[in-house]
């Protein structure tokens, strides 16, 4: 297994923030090949992945650091789309023992539900998140959706206090509980969905489930709601936010991850965490987000630049302004 | 059949306006008697039916003129209700012929669905909206969800330009949809929720089934999606906003209705119909409506001060506040 080394730092076009000192952002996940099928199209050997999508986001925003693994199927060509966004390739490991970790899905009419087709979890089954020595200083983390055993591992070796957003999927809710909860109680927004939300907590209203997960120890909790938008939770109060109105959805994978990849990546480029820095990090994450359901796969949110995403801010802040 | 001449203008708190002239409303719809079966409880001989919701939630804003028929099991108390209100009773007309329209219905677990037991047409069978004289003038009308015919014949007794909402449901999108076309292309505002936005133009997307509405007439469209909010579609753009967090939930029957009374109550209230003013007036709107979901019938909205609904606005100012 080794470190990809060669780490050519470019400097991609990066959304200004009013902090004179960006701070860089620590991305964890997993790197993958997907296949899926929309209602619509097909498209095969996409690259994807939590720490994909996350890295891609978070690139418009600051310096992203990223840990994952990669097979023997992953080439030059693969990393340099990721290089292209400047984004720093130390901590991804390369294991050629095998391909890099596999996922097939088929995505239903309205896209209401999918299902997954294939899964071959190959070099992913015996990653662990090593960090390089370089980022263990990171004061802002992303957890991407990884067992949460080896979110904790990341936890285990920061520095110091480091603002950490965790995601997660169902089936950890469903298989790894305890862990799970542990981890929840270390975080500072723990990020889910709703229909995951009143799987963890039991409760179908919302804004209870929201509460409820607050009560568990994270400062903050976003229960993401689809094309109905975001709730986030927080010790000053509450914040609703609607969906981007997106009209041309043709793959949703990677929307949470863009989501989480964008909103920590804001914060950090502004080096704040507080209500109002989280609230206005959402509005960059919901337009980051609605680019990435547009084309398959991490296409359009690579191709986006940064005026495309700050135009759609600018429509969002428009949708919601009541005067 | 006879109207209920002796009407006591009560004078009820009304919420203050920027106006100096307030403008009284028009509404017609139904009158009804409701019993409702909730996973939690059920209650009988609820006073329901659109107009009594819609004049109910209006109440707050405006001088109500409202429009429906009674039977002979409709008594003084009833009626004693909405007089309380300020609620202008002229145009009711009280029909010893047979009972009040008469609903039964149960909701599901979550309120996700709802089924109708008995439905019981009785005196609103042979219902005309015929207004009085003194209700011709009326700038501000709200078209509760009857016949569209009878929608239209309210139309054909106005005197000039009307601001004119007008709601519908499921049931006329499957039987009279030439009617309701007709309809919609004379009305100013069309309410209507997402499944019905979807059936009537064949579009699941809610931001293109929202334009597409708007090119069939109306100068506004709004699209309700219940605990997710409701989407403004108008010619000098889009606005978005989320419901107000309800966290007790008794019984969704006439949300829709205190939407939409409220809604025009308030515009009327102002004297007012522009894009911005719409927009203000969904905030009204959407905590007035959750008000009603709160009890059965409309006994929450009933209660509640205008202090309560004002509270309720300035949190939901504070909700959908990115700064």
């Amino acid at each position: 297994m080794n470190r990809i080394l060669y780490f050519i730092p470019l400097m991609p076009d990066i959304i200004a923030s009013d902090s004179s000192e960006s701070s860089p952002l620590l991305v964890v996940g997993s790197v993958a090949f997907d296949n899926v099928i929309t209602p619509q199209a097909e498209q095969e050997r996409i690259l994807g992945g939590a720490a994909s999508y996350c890295s891609f986001a978070a690139s418009y925003y600051t310096q992203v650091r990223m840990v994952g693994v990669v097979g023997n199927d992953f080439g030059e060509s693969d990393l340099d789309r990721l290089r292209a966004r400047g984004i720093d390739l130390e901590g991804v490991q390369k294991d050629d023992s095998g391909p890099t970790f596999f996922w097939k899905g088929k995505y239903h009419e309205n896209f209401n539900r999918r299902d997954t087709l294939d899964i071959r979890l190959n070099v992913f089954e015996k990653f662990r998140p090593d960090l390089p020595e370089s980022y263990k200083d990171s004061s802002f983390v992303l957890l991407g959706n990884i067992h949460p055993a080896l979110q904790m591992h990341v936890l285990d070796q920061l520095a110091g206090n480091s603002f950490v957003l965790a995601d997660t999927i169902d089936l950890w809710i469903e298989t790894e509980r305890e862990s799970l909860l542990s981890l929840i109680k270390k975080v500072s927004l723990f990020v889910i969905n709703d229909s995951e939300a009143e799987e963890l907590t039991g409760e179908s209203n919302v804004i209870l489930a929201g509460e409820k997960l607050r009560q568990m120890g994270p400062e903050s909790v976003i229960i993401k709601k689809g094309e109905h938008g975001a709730i986030l939770f927080h010790e000053e109060g509450m914040f609703a936010l609607p969906a981007y109105p997106v009209t041309q959805l043709h793959d949703p994978t990677g929307a949470g991850d863009s989501f989480a990849g964008a909103l920590i990546g804001r914060l950090s480029s502004r080096n704040r965490s507080d209500f109002s820095a989280i609230k206005e990090a959402m509005l960059y994450a919901t337009c980051t987000a609605s680019l990435t359901v547009e084309a398959f796969g991490c296409d359009r949110l690579e191709s986006a630049g940064k005026s495309e995403i700050e135009e759609r801010v600018a429509s969002l802040n428009q949708l919601i302004s009541v005067t």
